[in-house]
């Protein structure tokens, strides 16, 4: 079944980067992209007008935490302690599947409103979050994050590396490939270096891809220096963590040799600029690290410490926020934004096939409403879609070729059903 | 004609601040509230079922250019000097009265759909956008900034100040008190210190308000000082500019001595996070201004340099972002920030019947719809209104008890018309 999408802007990649087409045509043959123009092609046996819009590439999550979509607004203002151990681990260690479930959902929603076609999780559970994702049509990088408190335990023992491997073992590859498994080492403050040098083993045996939070917070940073007197990187790595794939979540504190090793080893980053903003962790050395060619892909975190997971927000703020901190507004460019939201997000899912509007893609799009009054005139698509676009912008979201979502309505999710039972058991969950 | 507003969330304000209702009644008598409670009151003749929404104080945007709105996206991500000097300084030159009107008009269609009431504009040709604001219903202090480039000019043939003053004459409480006309120094860098005492004078005499640019960026700030021996508040205060009521828009470089003046002055600071963030400005002091008392109102800055209107993205970049330049979570809290794009905004605009869901005060009302995935679960209706809430959920936008906005309909305002105009003259005046 060919479709053909038309009368709208287009954000196409080209060899040298960004093209914008201000009116074209894409046409689309079962899941993939097969042709982007300004004339419209022949053969094609339905056609969809798209008048008003301008399609983008998908935008891609790549590090969240769905089923903390649930706990949206809790313990708002506390200090870091505070809201994570009096507020949001009490929370988390009554959490039942059906809840983690409910979260997900509840994410997915919110996800393929806000024009996400593919995100990267990591939970508790996660076989719950896999379920509900094969359910939607998303597609998602998921894992099961390992941690070892105890230093004496055998790392064939550890329930979670256990765990881990069995997921991968289930689910990598299922829908036909939207669901991939990764591994997971949940930060170094959270696990032993044994553990980690057994798991890092069985990642290269496998060519994994390790999904890690790292040096988020100045505390973590500096007391893995004091604990090991190594930077988290350099501790990762010495355990052979970055043998394989690797990316990291926040990297707020790296230091110019962390960034290099980074650079050296392939290992991605993954910037939350909302999440460490609000939470005040910090400014991440976004522009030193686009200088030393690691690949920087962007992420909401979880709706606990965000409260959202409305790309084009985090897009908004990575666009704006290290200007205004390094005191030039030249220092990060909208098509260097735009590419950390979509194919440098696919690069650190390993999904090659999506992150850009090209010929031979996957159809993961999202159709952008550029009528509205803020986003007249249209003088810059990457500037309008930067500053100006909000997530509610969003008219349809199409993954593989597939609609998902469409002017409000949700074509493979019960929206009514999931965010009445979302209310119903965050409401439980915080006794309000 | 009585109006009942039925079954929502309200954001009401008691004696020791905000006052959240789940679910209650607010009632209108005219241009007033005359009701807030969960219990239904009798004697409305009409009513309105708000189910699903949480009616907020109207928004007060109390820092913008509306008919840079037209320039919206334009030199983006170039330095401050090539982006003003190469762009808009000549763009600026051949916009015409049509096209001042036609920007204003444009702002107040995006204004209005993402729930501000009320505004506080700074731009040549004022009368304009003060005719576009008597025809729309809303409210706004509107003026016409003096500046004066050559020390040898008598103060009395100052065309600014001639034209600043006829404008106050003419149109200061037009539209029953809608409209109100501030007096207006562009900046130190743009006002010999002659002009500045001659002006200032006039304004203590007939007890008028200025609005000012201030310390806005690090080279205005300082070389105001190499210039007069004198930061810019300094210098203001010593040519009796804080005589008066006064508001200064940034402040992003005031020093403790100048935070201290303020405060004593009673000098009102607007704060322009994404301005100051996007174009590399820097982060002002706002924790400590609030510290010392000083009133902070919150302003979106034109759309040239932002690039919207969206006080609700304010509120959000203003609730986040100096918590991660403090690397302290509890820094800024949302119901301080709520108070400045409200009640603060008001006083400096002093308008004392507006920015609270009060009885007493003016229906100016924005209903915010709290049903989407985004929205939910609403554990921290503050938090949810700081952090997650969108501009385009803006579902009702109500000014002195008329509704001007209802679900992407203007009522008093021909939006297929202003768009396609601002479109049109955007593309002439670009080259485009």
């Amino acid at each position: 079944m060919k479709l053909l999408l038309s009368n709208c802007g287009i954000l196409a990649s080209g060899e040298g980067g960004f093209e914008y087409i201000p009116r074209g045509f894409l046409g689309i043959d079962g899941k993939s992209i097969d042709y982007i123009g300004e004339k419209k092609p022949e053969g094609y046996e339905r056609e969809r007008d798209m008048t008003g819009t301008m399609l983008i590439p998908g935008l891609i999550n790549a590090h969240t935490h769905t089923p903390m979509t649930l706990l949206r607004g809790v313990g708002s203002g506390l200090t870091l302690q505070e809201w994570l151990f009096d507020k949001i681990f009490p929370l988390e260690d009554r959490l039942t599947p059906e809840d983690v479930r409910a979260g997900s959902e509840l994410a997915l929603l919110e996800m393929l409103s806000t024009g996400t076609t593919s995100f990267t999780d990591m939970y508790m559970m996660p076989e719950e979050t896999v379920e509900a994702v094969l359910g939607s049509g998303m597609k998602a990088n998921i894992c099961r994050p390992v941690q070892c408190f105890d230093e004496n335990e055998r790392p064939e023992d550890n329930l979670r590396i256990r765990q881990s491997l069995e997921l991968f073992d289930r689910y990598n590859g299922a829908g036909e490939g939207r669901v991939l498994i990764d591994f997971c080492v949940h930060a170094e403050y959270t696990c032993k270096p044994r553990a980690v040098a057994y798991y890092a083993d069985l990642l290269r045996e496998r060519g994994g891809n390790l999904h890690i939070h790292m040096s988020e917070t100045k505390k973590e940073h500096s007391e893995c220096v004091e604990r090991y007197g190594m930077t988290p990187a350099e501790w990762f790595d010495s355990l052979g963590a970055f043998g394989s794939d690797a990316f990291a979540a926040h990297c707020v504190w790296v230091t110019e040799g962390d960034m290099e090793l980074m650079a050296r080893r392939g290992v991605s980053a993954v910037h939350c600029p909302t999440s460490n903003m609000k939470l005040g962790s910090g400014f991440a050395p976004l522009r030193r690290m686009m200088d030393l060619g690691i690949n920087v892909a962007l992420g909401t975190d979880g709706a606990a410490s965000n409260n959202n997971l409305n790309m084009l927000e985090e897009l908004h703020l990575a666009s704006v926020i290290h200007n205004g901190y390094a005191c030039d507004p030249t220092a990060v460019k909208p098509a260097e934004t735009v590419k950390m939201a979509t194919v440098n997000g696919a690069r650190v899912q390993r999904r090659a096939d999506t992150g850009q509007l090209r010929v031979g893609m996957r159809a993961d799009i999202a159709a952008i409403d550029t009528t509205a009054p803020h986003m007249t005139p249209n003088i810059d698509p990457l500037a309008l879609l930067c500053y100006s676009a909000q997530g509610p912008d969003v008219r349809m979201t199409m993954v593989d070729g597939k609609i998902l979502y469409e002017d409000g309505k949700f074509l493979t999710l019960d929206a009514e059903r999931i965010i009445s039972a979302a209310r119903e058991r965050a409401l439980r969950l915080t006794g309000k």
